[in-house]
């Protein structure tokens, strides 16, 4: 009998694979080590529970211990993989206090990302967060409730440190500085300001959201003005200052005083594990795979937030983060070693946000620099059309960007902003991108149109109007 | 110099063809004969203004004759067009009283529909509305608002018939009948019980809205008779009854007392103008054309309501009257008569539908008689799966049908209904078979995924790996 399919992760990405591989051969072992005592967890859906609109963390959890282990699954919590041996088809685990060694036939490595803070001083002060673990999700909102109205909710789930608990008896903070404007950064500033505290956005670039583009960046700006948040662009945070909790934020343009800060900069995969072995890396520094999740060492896979993975349009490795293709990656991942080899798939790098009521879509590729890289000459258009039939109640302004390869025609990517629905109409572009199509086609797609749901011509539609009337006419 | 490019309609297709052909051509002289007083008006609007969504009758207005006059184009509101001789290159037009020839180099019919109400005798008793004029929809609205809270503002438009004054001055309808369960009916139903109005509505078939499906159509029920519509199925109106003003509906099970009714049981091409020139006619009873919209006789053109369309996935001739394609068809044929030939493209019937809260749309091919016909193997899958990830407030559930050929996995159609944004996620299918996407491609579809937007498997693509499995499995 072979050795076991051994996943290191028990996340996105590895549960997916281990729960297709035991689902299409249900005689081979499949066991997951992860390092914390949380498995399969909303990452995307922290900012809401923050913010007080999903009640209990543990409505984060999309499946519990058990029900993995109803799969036939075996899982190891607080147990983590600390090496990597590929020559003997071996790891070594740490956990309950001791160190073990465990064979594999396959290895899957969906260890994922992890939120950095360099090169910010003054991070570990006290009332400093980042949002990459329920921990810290856990902790945020016990410090945000006021202590009257607290109650153990949150304790029963297990899912906070206990040493956390001391949030609960601290006076809510007034001030919070949320440094970096990704995703991160704006759904935390809907959450603070849903608590009703004064907040501070900082970002070094001069506009919010990069990967979404110049047009999604300007609606944006004037969504968080509009709700509230102080908006610091151009703006580099230099140190968090204090005694034991932060007290200021010092940047290159002055002083900020505050009671708590957030640090959403960015995310970083998990590699360590395997840095030494034959796996190898892209220049994004995730980890490399073909297009059935292979690594460059014999029977090592890898998938979710740690691994790149080929992007639609250009055909070249790419590292997007994000949970569909995690998820997506990891059953085939899963079917490839239980049965027949099913690719990974690709990544369209689609993505939508919601910046307070603003609606944000973006998918393909959307930056001119990266498109020429890529070999394409891009020229882009960027159009504001109704959301619905301009005398439905209702009807909102939304505003779409397309980019195409000048030559071809053929889309590259674009994005959305809107207040009405805006975000899934972005799927039908990223459907198209897929396909190659070209702009001239996407014209021509016989779309929906109905008063309370959109205008004759989808503003989809309207610019791919203008992007192709602006190709011809060159 | 060439004899003017003539159209024969002043709505969508009609005003669309020569504000594009004057655009493109300055020079051509373009005349426009339109039967009625009204142009360029929002059909799909009157359901919202009747309601009371959409104030004036004037909003669903998209075009003045001030502003098509501005384009260029020579308009002429009640002329009729009532003869075309092709061979001389001609039309008879009645208006102002005389009848006048006219020398056309290129005509284009774009005549639109009607309503019909046949076999239903009773109809041309007072009280009884069809909906596909302005006059109808000004004289439902002045029904249904109470005395007291009449103004004139509807008489303002000139849109009224001075005889339908009356409307305001009668006490308004307390019970109305819907006679069909379409479209009109469905938006109809909306409109009445608004209002407060005891709403009866019969349909012949076993379900509503039938080109929506099985699927839909379930949840299009549930949504109706929990808005307290009485919804009677699989009854067949034999005539309405009454002195002067209807008093009652006569069905094959009974006899319900109203006030008031609305037929909308279908509309026909308006064709009558050029039957008996070489003008041929498809299955449907609508005119046929060729890929730039010329019919049979040489400089005759067809677009809009009255015309077919070649289907996206059938490339069959279809008769599919909405106004999209009627816009873009009429454009390109502007286009071609004054510059270079444009396709008028082709129709995939995608159409959405607001029945109460409940979203509801369809694409492409979903009856497996007719893809049969085609010379397809459909198999179908429906799922229901939440608009937003489960712990989100407001997540919805969404029902999604695909069909797809068995043999080559090509994706033939779709619907989709549910209350949370689920009418746009259409257009992701729209584009998938304009494409001629397989299931198991649409399945690797990298959609978008946010908490409040979307679960990580959007449900059009749960509904794809359900399929896809089901064809595999076989």
């Amino acid at each position: 009998m072979s050795d076991p399919f051994v996943v290191v992760g028990g996340d996105a990405a590895g549960l997916s694979a281990a729960s297709k591989c035991k689902r299409e051969n249900p005689d081979r072992e499949v066991i997951v080590y992860e390092k914390s005592e949380w498995i399969s967890y909303a990452h995307c859906g922290m900012p809401y529970y923050i913010k007080g609109e999903v009640d209990s963390i543990g409505d984060l959890l999309s499946l519990s211990p058990s029900d993995v282990r109803e799969r036939g699954v075996t899982l190891y919590r607080t147990h983590e993989v600390v090496s990597v041996d590929p020559d003997s088809h071996t790891v070594q685990v740490v956990g309950d206090g001791k160190q073990f060694e465990q064979s594999y036939g396959e290895l899957l490595i969906a260890t994922g990302a992890r939120a950095f803070t360099a090169p910010i001083e003054g991070t570990d002060l006290d009332n400093v967060f980042t949002l990459h673990h329920m921990h810290s999700a856990a902790a945020l909102r016990a410090f945000l409730t006021p202590p009257d109205d607290a109650d153990d909710s949150i304790f029963d789930t297990g899912y906070v440190d206990l040493d956390k608990q001391e949030y609960f008896e601290r006076e809510p903070p007034e001030t919070v500085a949320i440094v970096g404007g990704g995703y991160v950064g704006i759904e935390m500033a809907e959450a603070f300001r849903a608590w009703g505290l004064e907040t501070h956005l900082f970002q070094r670039s001069g506009q919010p959201v990069p990967p979404f583009g110049d047009a999604v960046a300007e609606r944006a700006t004037e969504a968080l003005q509009e709700a509230g948040v102080n908006l610091h662009l151009n703006t580099a945070v230099e140190r968090l200052d204090g005694e034991e909790s932060v007290e200021r934020v010092v940047t290159d343009d002055g002083t900020v005083e505050v009671d708590c800060v957030l640090v959403g900069i960015g995310i970083r995969p998990n590699t360590e594990l395997i840095e030494g072995t034959p796996v190898t890396f892209g220049e994004s520094g995730a980890i490399s795979i073909d297009e059935h999740g292979r690594t460059a060492a014999e029977d090592i896979y890898a998938a979710g937030d740690c691994a790149e993975k080929d992007h639609t349009v250009t055909g070249d490795p790419e590292w997007v983060p994000l949970g569909l293709t995690a998820n997506r990656a990891g059953r085939a991942i899963g079917q490839t070693v239980a049965a027949d080899p099913e690719p990974v798939g690709e990544i369209a790098g689609t993505a939508v946000l919601k910046a307070f009521e603003l609606e944000c879509g973006r998918t393909g590729i959307i930056d001119h620099e990266r498109a020429r890289e890529a070999g394409f000459d891009p020229v882009s258009e960027t159009i504001t059309a109704g959301s619905r039939s301009g005398y439905y109640p209702g009807n909102a302004e939304t505003t779409v960007t397309l980019t195409a390869d000048r030559e071809s025609g053929r889309l590259l990517g674009g994005t959305i902003a809107g207040e009405d629905r805006a975000a899934v109409r972005i799927n039908t572009l990223a459907t198209a991108l897929h396909e190659g199509t070209t702009v001239g086609e996407f014209e021509k797609l016989d779309l929906a149109y109905a008063p309370p749901f959109s205008p004759v011509w989808d503003p989809m539609l309207v610019a791919a109007k203008v992007l192709n009337g602006s190709i011809e006419a060159e």
